[in-house]
């Protein structure tokens, strides 16, 4: 067996799975915030989507506010689905607890205040830029000492 | 060492990782479904796939059986995704076997039915719509459940 | 506890580690060249991120080389993602130790020839797609392995 896995300091994996669970919440939660915009808009992607008093109608692709959401919404699969897989690995490398503890938080709450600033209520840049450079960062910092660590 | 890796029972795990193998599986499939798409209509998205035939002939993006297959592949990384990792957290929360086996069960059918009458054969809804939901309320409780529990 | 971590070789696991924060550096670094299609062609998908100049300036999104990034990064999440969760699920199926090892090298490998042909370097056909198939192919073994060992 490895024993690599006592690398694993309680806290930090705690922390870890936390946010993790709090990001996937969040992530999920898109789908409804796209819905929102969908049924309020009565934009839809598929024939078998358009309600009744629409037949004839036709699937839409540009409505704004839809896809405004989606787009929130790939970002977080290009950000956040990779901080899971490298901030797990990250943790084997024996980080300082208060470094790895507080680079999930940032990742956390930074995609969090990413997908308010861009989807929920839209504020002008740097709000979004900044927000997602946090967490950008903080998976960048994580992934390359994980290389490094293993090299 | 942490000790959380304790809380893991072993037939929960192995059934863990059969459905989320399976659903790898699955997921690379969505690619031959979309290839399959491209060269029966020949749409393609990139000039250097184009065939020779087609020299002079651009790149398409609005073929609705193409997109079709993308849309319920785009599907599975916003929603099979996220399960992989917190199926595997939820598990340190040390849930009841028989709950979290049929939890793993429900979600990995509920997206194989989903890409069938997504983009295999077209149901009308609600179909597409209970298919996905099923695995959404699923991840959406072990989310919570771990994030819960290691508030 | 369960047994099963025992099955995991540690040099395998520290191959998979290396190579799997690497291929996050890389899928991190899509967004980065994304960026720079989009400064370069001043093409932005949001109004907020459109400069003071192009003020009255709409949103783009078919731009041809900012779109073939996107479809590069898009590819990675299709197929990189699922890697990383079968690739450890995999290590538990107790494999020859030079076969896994080989099996990340030859995704990681892969993928990173993918990014370069299609995004960066643009090679004509087949150099995508038997870059694609290397990876895509290695890890379907793995998921197959895997469901089948835990059947």
């Amino acid at each position: 067996m490895t024993s690599l896995l006592q690398n694993i300091n309680d806290e930090v994996l705690r922390t870890y799975i936390f946010w993790v669970a709090v990001l996937v919440v969040k992530m999920l939660a898109m789908s409804l915030l796209t819905g929102r915009q969908r049924f309020r808009k009565k934009v839809f992607a598929n024939p078998e989507d358009l309600p009744p008093a629409k037949k004839g109608a036709t699937p839409k692709f540009d409505d704004p506010d839809v896809e405004r959401v989606r787009r929130a919404h790939r970002n977080d699969l290009e950000n956040i689905l990779p901080f899971f897989t490298v901030g797990l690995l990250y943790m084997l490398t024996n980080p300082e607890p208060f470094i790895a503890i507080n680079l999930f938080r940032a990742v956390a709450v930074a995609r969090i205040l990413h997908t308010i600033v861009y989807a929920v209520v839209v504020i002008p840049q740097p709000a979004r830029g900044l927000s997602w450079g946090v967490a950008y960062a903080a998976t960048a910092y994580m992934a390359v000492k994980t290389a490094l660590f293993f090299l």
